[in-house]
C-alpha cells in the first residue's frame, strides 16, 4: 500500500479545520490506526479504552480531543470529533485511480441520452434510450443503464453496475459493481394451480449522498415506488424489496433482507444480515442486531434482538431441545407455584 | 410514474374475463392499491380486513368477487378471483420498454449458435459456442450465455445475467440481472491437509414460467443436474447449491440459501431469509416462515420455523442467558416435581 | 450429461495412484454415485453408513479403502482415500469447454497491461492499466479488471467478474461469475448528522488456489488489506467485509457474512448462513453450524451454534413466547427451589 500523497502537519489542520498542537512541519505521508501507524502517519484517538495504544503508538500525529490531550505526547491535531477528522483525512489521502472524463470508444450510448458535463463513461458501458446524466457523472466499465434513468450530478457507478428503466438517482450516488436497482419486485398471484405474475410498474427512487454496496439489489415497485431517502449507506450483499421506503442516514449493513413495503425510519441501523418481514414499520433510531428478525412493527426507537448466544454445539443441542419444551415448563412451573402456595 | 395505456372498464371486463357492474364507458388509466387510487385508476377488493378502505377510496372502478359486492359503491368488475385479475391488470397496463427483435452490432454471437425467429440480442452481448436460442427470446446487454446453453421459447434475459456451459432453460423463463447459473457447485474432499476440487459435471436445468431474480445464483449438479421445476418463481439474492431438486410451483423468497442436494416439493414457500441444510427432503406444501432454518427433513404438510421473537435487546440479554441454563432448568423443574409428588 | 473421455480401469489406477482389483480392461466412461451408476462408471464407497447401496449397484468398479475390501462385488481400485480418489477423477473426467488463448477481438486490454504466456481474454473483457496476469490466466466474457491488481499463474476468472483496483491474486485462484472483490468497505464516522465516507485505502490480497463462488464479495480493507490465505475455499452470495483475515484451508459456505475485522484461523468450516459480528477471533478448526451467528470471539477449537431447531410454527410459536419469559421462569424455579429448601 503506497500511497504517494504528502501532507505537512500544518496543511492537515488547515485541511481538517484541527488546531495543530506540535511541530507543523512533520510531513504525513498516510494514515493509520495507533497500534500499526509508523512514522510519517497520522492516527485517531477517540476511544479511552485504546489509551494503552497512545503509550506504543509509532505515529507522527495524532487526532485527539481536547479533553483526551493530556493523554499523548507528540505532535496533535485537536478537534471536537477525532473519527469524523479522520474520515475526512482518509479522503485526502484517497489515491485511488480516476476515471478520465470522456465516452469510451466502445460504450454503447443512445443517441437519445442525455449527458451532463465532465462525464466519464468507461469501456463497454451501455446507456439505453432516454437516459440523462447529470454533471461529473462517472459509469465504470460494463454498467447498463435502462431506458429513462436519470442519474444525478456527481454519481459514480463502479463496475458492473445494473440499473434498469426509470431508475433515478439523487446527486452524489455511488453504487458499487455487481448492485442492481430496478429488478422486477417479487409478487405474484396464485390462481390456485400456479402463480401468476404482477407486472411491477413503480420505479426506484434514490436520494442524494445514497451509498449502495457491492451485488445489493434494490427491487422496483409494484404500483408505487421503490424510495431510499438521502444519506441513507447500504452495504454490500443486500436485498430490498419492492415498495420499501428506507428514511433518511439509515445504516443497513451487509446481507440485510427486507420483504416487500417495509418502512424503516431516519437514522436507523440495520445490523448486518438481519431482515424485516413484509408490510411492518420500523420507527425512527432504532437499531437492530446483527441476524435478528424483525416479525412486528416496531414503533419506539431502542435496540431489538432475536436469536440465542452462541454455544459450543453439544451444549446448545441440549439445551435448544429443552426449548422445545418450554411452554410445557412454564406451565409446569405455574402448576408447582399454585401448589406450593397453597401448602 | 406515467402509464400511457388506457382502457374503457368495458373492455377491461372483456380482457379479465370479469362481469361489468357500473359505466362501461369509463376510461381506466392506471392501477393502484384502495388506499392510494386517484380517480381513472382501477383497484381490488380481496381482503375484508381492508373494508374500511372501500369507503374512502378514489378507485374509479374495483375488482371485486360477487360475495361482497354490496359493500362497494361506483363501478365493479366482478370475478372469482379479484387479486388474479388485478395480476392480469397489471399485465395490461405495463408500459416498460421492449427490447426490439435482431442482434446489436456490438454483441458477440458464436457462428455455431442457432437463433430462433424474432430473439432480440442487445447490446455487448455475448453468445458462445452451440448455444441455442428460441423463439422470442430476449437478451438483454452484457449477458453471457455458456457453450450448449439452451434457452426455450419467450425466455427473457435481463441484463448481465450470466450462463455457464450447458444451461438448459424451458420456455418463458425469465432471469434477472446479476443471476448467475451453472457455476460450479461447491464439493471439495478434504485430503488431510487441503481440499481437493470435485469437478462439478453435472448441469443447470430449469423448467418453463420459472422466474429468478436478480443476484439469485443456481449451481451446477456435481454428478447429476440442479433442477427447478416448471412455474416456479425464485426471489432475488437466493442460493440454490449442487444437486438440488425445487418442485412445481414453489415460491422461494429473497436471501434463501439452500445446500447441496436439499429436495423441496410442489407448492411450498421458503421464507425469506430461510435455509435448509443439505441432504434434506421437504415435502409439498410445507411453508417455512421467514429466516428460519430447516435442519431435518419434513415429511409432512405445514407451517415451520425456528429463531425467538424480537424483544428490547437489554430484555432479550436476560432471556438468552438463561437459554444457555435451559437444560439445567428443566432438569431442576423436575427435582422439584418429584419431590412435591412425593409430599 | 455425456462425458466424451473413456479410460480403462488399467489407467485409472495408474492416474488415481490406486491398485486394481479385478479387470483392467474394462473401459470406464463417467462417474456417479452408489446409488445412481450404470454400467461404465466408476463409484466410490467410503462411508458404511451406505454399505446397503454396495449390493444393488450397477457400477463398473468402485473406489475403496483396504478395509471395505470384502463388501464389494465386482472390479475395484484400492486406495486410501477414495474420496480424494474420486475427487481427482471428476477433473479426469471434466469436459467443461476451455477458452482457447489468446486475446478477443472486443476485449478492451489497456497498452500498459502485462500479459504472462498462453493467457486467454474472452470477449468484452476490461483489463485496465497496469495489471499484471501472469502466465496461463484466464479471464472469462464481461469480467473487468480494475488498475494494477496482479493475478498470479492459472488463475481462472469466470464470467462476468469484477475486481477493483490493487486486488492481489495467488497463483491457480478461480474466481465464480458475479463475484466482487475490491468493493470499498462499509466505513463512515458519524458526525452527528449524516455519514462521513471513511475511503477504503486498503486493498484485497488472496492466497494461491482460493476458489470463490459466484456473486461472493470481498471489500478492499480500510487501511490495511482484507486478506484471504492460500487454500481458503469460499461458496457462493458470501459476503467478507473490510479488514478480515481467513486463515489457511478454512471453508466458508455460502450466503455467510462477516463484518468487518473478523480474523478466522486455519481450517475452520463457517457453515452455510452463518455470521460473525465485528472484530471478533476464531481459533483454528472452529466449526460454526448452518445459519449460526458469532457474537463472541472463540479461541478454542470446537462446534458452536446458534438458534433454535425447526417446529411446527403452531407449536413453536407457543415456546416462543415462553422464551420471552425465561429469565422470570428461572428466577421463579429459583424462588421455589428456596423455599423447597427451607422445608
Amino acid at each position: 500500500m503506497t500511497h504517494k500523497l504528502n501532507y505537512t502537519l500544518a496543511e492537515l489542520a488547515k485541511l481538517l479545520s484541527a488546531e495543530l498542537v506540535g511541530d507543523g512541519q512533520v510531513v504525513i505521508t498516510g494514515l493509520a490506526t495507533l497500534q500499526n501507524a509508523s512514522s510519517g502517519q497520522l492516527s485517531f484517538f477517540s476511544n479511552p479504552f485504546y489509551a494503552d495504544q497512545l503509550k506504543t503508538s509509532q505515529a507522527s500525529a495524532i487526532l485527539v480531543e481536547e479533553k483526551y490531550l493530556d493523554r499523548c505526547s507528540g505532535n496533535k491535531l485537536v478537534t471536537a470529533k477525532p473519527y469524523v477528522a479522520f474520515a475526512l483525512a482518509t479522503q485526502l489521502f484517497d489515491n485511488s485511480p480516476r476515471q478520465g472524463a470522456g465516452v469510451h470508444y466502445s460504450a454503447c450510448v443512445d443517441a437519445s441520452a442525455e449527458l451532463g458535463e465532465n462525464v466519464s463513461i468507461a469501456a463497454n458501458v451501455v446507456i439505453e434510450a432516454n437516459v440523462k446524466l447529470g454533471n461529473d457523472v462517472v459509469i465504470g466499465a460494463g454498467c447498463v443503464i435502462g431506458q429513462n434513468s436519470i442519474l444525478g450530478d456527481g454519481c459514480k457507478l463502479h463496475r458492473n453496475v445494473t440499473l434498469y428503466h426509470r431508475v433515478t438517482l439523487g446527486k452524489n450516488v455511488e453504487i458499487h459493481s455487481g448492485a442492481v436497482l430496478g429488478a422486477d419486485g417479487f409478487g405474484f398471484a396464485f390462481d390456485g394451480s400456479k402463480s401468476v405474475k404482477i407486472q411491477q410498474l413503480g420505479a426506484v427512487k434514490i436520494g442524494d449522498d445514497v451509498e449502495i454496496g457491492a451485488c445489493t439489489t434494490i427491487d422496483r415497485g409494484a404500483l408505487e415506488d421503490t424510495e431510499i431517502a438521502k444519506g441513507v449507506k447500504i452495504d454490500s450483499q443486500v436485498q430490498i424489496a419492492h415498495n420499501c421506503k428506507i428514511g433518511e442516514h439509515t445504516i443497513i449493513c451487509g446481507c440485510v433482507g427486507l420483504a416487500g413495503s417495509v418502512t424503516i425510519g431516519k437514522y436507523c441501523i440495520m445490523g448486518g444480515g438481519s431482515g424485516a418481514v413484509g408490510h411492518i414499520s420500523i420507527a425512527d433510531k432504532v437499531q437492530v442486531s446483527a441476524m435478528s428478525l424483525v416479525s412486528q412493527s416496531i414503533p419506539q426507537a431502542g435496540m431489538y434482538s432475536t436469536g440465542t448466544i452462541q454455544a459450543k454445539t453439544s451444549q446448545w443441542k441440549r439445551n435448544a431441545i429443552r426449548f422445545q419444551q418450554l411452554d410445557s415448563i412454564a406451565k409446569r412451573l405455574k402448576e408447582i407455584e399454585k401448589s406450593t402456595d397453597k401448602n
